[in-house]
């Protein structure tokens, strides 16, 4: 028999912290083949032909400086076979402020392009074909807004609502919990993510009107565990407060979906995504009496863990994206982005985010792994480490509910607090070396000519606000003032807002108008630190 | 229930011509966990603790121009932290041709390094601790006089040849098949091939003899099946010439090792090397009586696909060469050698080979792969493969035994045949797009700079050559002559040529003297050509 003096480590753990054997066996893992691929509980795939049917939509985050010259960088990931938009916005665009905010200065165009305006929309979606693509938005505070800008250009054009594809992330609760960019207290966002949802149902039901997303929670230092009990936790919460306003879950739970990070730990994160398709078809058919099977199938979007990517010997990159999105595919993702090598350093420069799509498409096309459906299946390591993070994360969640729920885990800092002791524990790990990072601390090298990276020019930003203030100086000052009166009457009520805001865009409101109103209504949020 | 109509290709195929099924399930792989690891028949892995008792060998491949800059990249590669060399030597040295030699001219030193006497092989190994690091040889007709230089060097630094750890490649049979490196015909080849397995027995015990090598065959177009029967055909005829000299195949066959590809279809790849190994364990077990498990376990090299890499696109690589070590990795081997991204285009360069070298770094510290042995062991895919290549080299070795055996189906060029019918039939299938090729013929785009190659100097060429003449005329001719004398009518004898090959090195006879020697007895192979 080895003992542990045979081995390279004392212990060896997962992120999840799972004690790991040295192999797996079919008693270890009794419970396997649950169901055929597009069967409930979908732990193989949540279609019957997944991508042998088609593969999982390559959708590569990007936006940057001005309307005008992230719309170029979409055109060429469309030229180059991308094949789902996801846009990337910058802070004040997030916050509610316009370019011309004195918030905004210094940000504008800097992490993610600046959309003030319907104009700006226009600029940003200029001959791209929307009946066509799928557009994904990372936008939560101001979701609602962005898609009112997207639907209000489409309305434009003549394209009807029902044909729009795509998603906004709206997922408030993560945002308090580790991304950071709220504006209202819980209760208000969670009322304008419910309005989403009825609006939608009824105008543009092809679109996913959530993206509930551990891929943050995950970056702050998250466990793999704790990556998806969180986000099932998000996810219980929200379908809960649009039963709670008295929508039915099978008219509106078929458009949520899920943003995962994949991480390093390759065997882990493929479990992880297993798990989660599993536990979240039982949670929506058990604990909510979903019939519809739409309704228990966990689709999600995956991106490259960014944290793990390193300043030092950029092209060791590319090693650890191929490796975490291939565990995103044998995971079963919907679509998929994979970081630029360069990310460490700035934004992503065009040879390397077509390195990063080339990336997807290689796996695609050259390593047969598209061939056949959750091709882990049965393998016993695999199998235990699915039930595994599903007792983790059910435990958790059981926790959470113990403490009142999500939304009061937050406010009192217990969900932030956990995340932070995962996250010193590993900084520990990596100190002591029990973590190896390589170039980081150890196979550390002496620095060749530093890559070039991409910078956002100052000219971009400026010529965004000049262009703002023309924008707003032509219109019809009594138009606008009036939009946001009935805005600011119907923010009382427990009216819609969605219309109004498809409304008020069309009539050339803007984004921080539209949010200023709302944040003299709903009031601000404070966080509370934890000690 | 999904029909063919619903998929994105009409027919799923592997290299070995499977028909996929859409998924796997415990119905498809009765026979999986047959074993522990450690436990015959291996499939799961040859160590009872494999890499959490110990990470495979970083093995990187390198040798060009001068022994001097050769030795200058080992001792590089192994201050970034590979763990055992890898000596690639040029086309004269291969052949048995000096470097002053006629037939030599241009080739000195341009695939690999220039070897041709006791000096060359000082400056090649100065500085490096024989007794500690393992070194593997690409060498096969002349391995025995290579194997013999490094033994004299041993010597005469007082390091017992006991304690010299490494690998010559010394496999002809593959040579004739698709290599094309042989000299002899196969009778002679044969019995040097022996008569080192013999010498090592007693003088160096940890030496493997033999690489009994795939690579080659998979890169001239053979399928994972072709490679994995003829490699083990292969195998079963060196064992069988050694038993038929009278050797016990006990105190030889623990030293045989093999040396696989790792091509790109993930899935078939990892069960390649896990049928390779319960296939080798049951050979040695019933058809040669062996005994002793050491003589059961197939260990093995690996090295990416080079025929998978290209020119276009460099950067793609780095993505092909993480799947395919990944690959290699989850199949158990024992070393391994990851491609530079630039080797479609020339030598690497040395920041090329240093990101070769991190990506086998990461897989091993980052991914968490090596922390449970065979994790895809009882995967249904993966066990469904694993019996299928099975099944389908092992038919191929009963065709090639019915036909004779291996030396008569070379002879006669149909194994060749074979691996040329695959050949082309990948040949069309990419024509077609039936495989694509990313940044070859799909995705194909216009290039930016080329990137930076190495190039081998005129100048190293010129140098060893003046020094190889400096050498030969600083000896005593008379001394040179009577070693050869002995050498010639040992040739003629039954006698072990080992220990006179190194007792001619270590005398000053030089390599394309003792091969233009043996050529005078032994007589050349010509290639037999089928249309």
């Amino acid at each position: 028999m080895s003992g542990k003096s045979d081995q390279r480590k004392p212990v060896f753990k997962n992120s999840s912290g799972l004690d790991l054997q040295p192999f797996y066996s079919r008693a270890d893992s009794p419970k396997v083949a649950d169901s055929a691929p597009g069967e409930f509980p979908f732990t193989r795939g949540v279609q019957e032909t997944m991508y042998r049917g088609r593969l999982w939509t390559m959708r590569q985050y990007a936006g940057f400086g001005s309307a005008a010259e992230s719309n170029q960088r979409y055109k060429l990931l469309l030229q180059k076979g991308t094949t789902g938009l996801s846009v990337a916005f910058d802070l004040p665009t997030q916050m509610g402020y316009d370019s011309d905010h004195l918030m905004s200065t210094g940000e504008v165009g800097k992490v993610g392009v600046a959309i003030s305006s319907l104009e700006d929309m226009e600029v940003l979606l200029k001959d791209l074909p929307l009946e066509k693509i799928s557009t994904s938005m990372t936008i939560n505070s101001t979701a609602g807004i962005l898609l009112a800008f997207y639907a209000a250009v489409a309305r434009k054009r003549g394209i009807a609502l029902k044909d729009l594809r795509g998603t906004i992330q709206n997922d408030l609760l993560k945002e308090y919990i580790a991304r950071g960019t709220y504006i209202f207290p819980p209760k208000p966002s969670m009322r304008i993510i419910t309005d989403i949802f009825d609006y939608c149902r009824q105008e543009i039901p092809e679109w996913n009107t959530i993206s509930i997303s551990g891929y943050h929670i995950r970056e702050a230092g998250a466990t793999a565990a704790q990556e998806l009990a969180f986000t099932l936790a998000n996810g219980i919460t929200y379908v809960q407060a649009a039963v709670d306003r008295g929508l039915d879950v099978d008219e509106f739970a078929g458009r949520l979906s899920f943003f995962f990070n994949v991480h390093n730990n390759f065997f882990e994160e493929i479990a992880k995504f297993r798990a989660a398709r599993r536990m979240w078809a039982q949670i929506m058919k058990s604990r909510f009496g979903a019939k519809d099977p739409k309704s228990m199938k966990l689709r999600f979007h995956t991106q490259t863990a960014g944290v793990t990517l390193t300043a030092q010997q950029p092209a060791n990159n590319i090693v650890r994206v191929t490796l975490q999105a291939l565990a995103a595919v044998l995971g079963g993702t919907q679509s998929l982005h994979t970081n630029s090598m360069d990310e460490a350093l700035g934004l992503p420069t065009e040879s390397a985010a077509t390195v990063a799509l080339r990336t997807q498409q290689i796996i695609a096309n050259e390593s047969g792994v598209s061939d056949v459906i959750d091709p882990m299946g049965g393998s016993d390591y695999v199998e235990f480490l699915t039930d595994d993070l599903e007792k983790r994360a059910t435990d958790y969640i059981a926790r959470i509910e113990g403490l009142g729920g999500v939304v009061a885990c937050i406010e009192r800092g217990w969900i932030q607090n956990e995340i932070q002791n995962s996250a010193y524990q590993y900084q520990l790990d990596v100190e002591a070396k029990r973590e190896i990072i390589v170039g980081v601390n150890d196979y550390v090298q002496h620095e060749g000519e530093p890559i070039e990276t991409l910078r956002v020019s100052e000219a971009a930003a400026s010529e965004q606000i000049q262009r703002l203030k023309r924008f707003k100086a032509a219109r019809d000052a009594k138009v606008v003032a009036a939009q946001l009166e009935r805005l600011r009457n119907a923010a009382k009520t427990e009216d819609n807002l969605m219309p109004l805001f498809v409304e008020a865009v069309t009539h050339h409101v803007t984004l921080g108008e539209i949010s200023d109103t709302l944040r003299q209504v709903f009031g601000r949020y404070k966080e509370t630190i934890t000690l």
